[in-house]
């Protein structure tokens, strides 16, 4: 059993969802690993990750939607419609911000994942998501490590 | 460390709950594991899982209630009663679908659970449950994964 | 790769957050651990486990705040503000417990947590917090469990 930990960045362009099921896989494949858990890491408070359904992209358009209409933009901007509902106290970093934490909170900053034959073990129709939940455009970095088996080390043995 | 793959599979009868602790537990066992994490991944974006109370029924009735009062069904349901409330795109695939691709992302469909002595690392009144969000019976496939030192591996130390 | 168990105890004092970083990455070095998973295991229904910004105390505030919004007290308690919106069937243990439920089931019972150079991954303003979600004083419990490498075995390979 072996592990390695690297780091991957994201540029995110606003709400809204990045598959990085495929670039997961390929951390896994060019790093020869074979059967193991991948850990994935979310290193911001205000992004976070989910798995979800990979086909119709209105599920995704759905689920930004849902969550805008719970967790509602701060009552000291212009976009909240619900300023009666609730009042941040944290509004100092723009209207999307402690929306964006509390968004982080009510789903993952961490994703345990499993994988075989390098490649991460979901149904089909499920793909890993970061999910932005900031306005601007950012640089989004998760730390990945992964504690498995290498493809040279099942050969060997 | 060893590592051992496998699925299980359960069938659902409507939203609900299906306690899978002692299957988990039999895994373990049956498989000679002492020791480790359990990786357990639903391969399904519309149940999802959870950990939660074990003793009073009631506590997973007003579970499945509270999910269901803020997650509506779709608005081109007949079952909805809050049409002005949200719209869902997603809809071609019944009512209860893109709810349930909502409840899925804000519980779990991965988690990471620790074992000792053949048993799964938790609270007097925790159980781990497999949660369908769908109203139609559905198989339910889960990976298992185990990463540990097995019973014999201590023994032989 | 070696793995180590063990429990850690923290005292609440009412529904907030306690930040649990520094004693983690206390358990990982007094155990001479230094890189690896630190699965933690909240062994409670009625808190839980997140991560998110460790700066402005605002933030777990309106965290808090929040999740009393969306989250009614009991019906049958002078506390619920939202009598019409829902009822509980599971109120005998307090105008505050089936809440807990249902916050605990929100956010995370478990996190898998890498960590390197005997300290937890995470980014700048993260921090992991044990999320209290009752009203009284509570002794709770974490499973913790490591596995990963020593410092020695690095050292000695």
């Amino acid at each position: 059993m072996e592990q390695i930990f690297s780091k991957l960045e994201f540029i995110t362009s606003g709400e809204g969802f990045i598959d990085i099921t495929d670039t997961l896989n390929l951390f896994i494949q060019e790093n020869n690993f074979c059967s193991g858990i991948f850990n994935l890491t979310s290193l911001h408070t205000s992004c976070s990750l989910t798995i979800n359904e990979n086909a119709d992209p209105n599920v995704l358009k759905d689920l930004k939607k849902y969550m805008q209409s719970i967790v509602p933009y701060d009552n000291y901007s212009s976009l909240s419609k619900n300023r009666d509902v609730i009042y941040y106290e944290h509004y100092q970093e723009g209207a999307d911000d402690m929306p964006a934490h509390i968004k982080t909170s009510l789903t993952n900053s961490v994703l345990s994942l499993s994988f075989q034959e390098g490649k991460i073990n979901l149904g089909t129709w499920q793909a890993v998501y970061l999910w932005e939940h900031r306005f601007n455009k950012k640089v989004r970095s998760l730390n990945v490590h992964i504690i498995g088996e290498k493809f040279s080390n099942i050969y060997n043995k």
